[in-house]
């Protein structure tokens, strides 16, 4: 199954796609998404909008997951940014894409082992899990696999469970 | 011209549309999109997005206008409104349309003509303004129209001062 993680911004917005078989994963296709600072509000809700459709149109991916709305210290950004979600999540529903969220610390565990993991050691394992050469830049893009791979960690988990329950 | 004021929510999104002419305004239509609660929060997304698209599409507007972002005191609640928001904002800027902002201050400004004004004066002063018989209910319906009638007010001084600059 192919997994899209998505970094929501409205001056940046982090993507990655990757290929999971069985418990490995395989980076498809990782970058992002900017708009021009100084351009009005509304036209760069439209750029990231149409940006991630063409995306999800040209890589197909089965699954979506983001990181879950939360409270920035900076109330102004969050709510930008919050604004921005708002338009990637409806490019993912339009193509009738499950849409997972799961909040940082649900994300570190995932690829560390600690809720409270540092960024960078977050970001370095995820390269090693992805067999990068280095860690993505900027940290969007890095933040957008490592929530990929975390899908793909619990989705591996959830059908396990599933089994165990049916067995 | 014809002025689209909305008042965007996840639960509710009140609408309303009214047509000015010089310094009069009359209403056209006015109503509110209502989500189910306890549904998957792209789910209203969509929904909110796509009763959005089909009024445009109906009552063709000339321009789009909606409160500021602003900090609610429930950060939870302000982030979800700004999810809402940005996919409104996008039905507007998908269809070519100007987007207008104001904060609540300028929208009771320009209504009652004193920023602190109280809820139900706004309201008040907004049915009275449109010759209706009762305040629209629920109270987002009401404050649509009242972003309508402020865009309409700021439209007509803006062109008046383009007037005298331009003299």
């Amino acid at each position: 199954m192919r997994i899209l993680g998505i970094d929501p911004g409205i001056a940046i917005v982090g993507f990655g796609f990757i290929d999971k078989e069985g418990s490995k994963c395989t980076p498809v296709q990782y970058g992002c998404i900017e708009t021009k600072a100084h351009t009005p509000e509304e036209d760069r809700l439209l750029y990231v909008y149409e940006g991630m459709v063409q995306l999800i149109e040209k890589y197909k991916p089965d699954a979506v997951a983001l990181e879950k709305l939360f409270f920035n210290r900076n109330v102004t950004t969050a709510m930008t940014v919050a604004q921005a979600r708002g338009v990637l999540v409806l490019a993912a529903v339009q193509k009738g894409l499950p849409v997972a969220e799961y909040t940082p610390m649900q994300v570190k565990q995932a690829i560390v082992g600690y809720g409270k993991a540092e960024k960078r050691q977050v970001q370095e394992m995820t390269r090693m899990f992805l067999k990068l050469k280095a860690i993505p830049k900027p940290d969007d893009v890095a933040d957008a696999l490592a929530i990929a791979i975390c899908h793909a960690h619990s989705y591996t988990l959830n059908s396990k469970l599933n089994e165990v329950l049916r067995s």
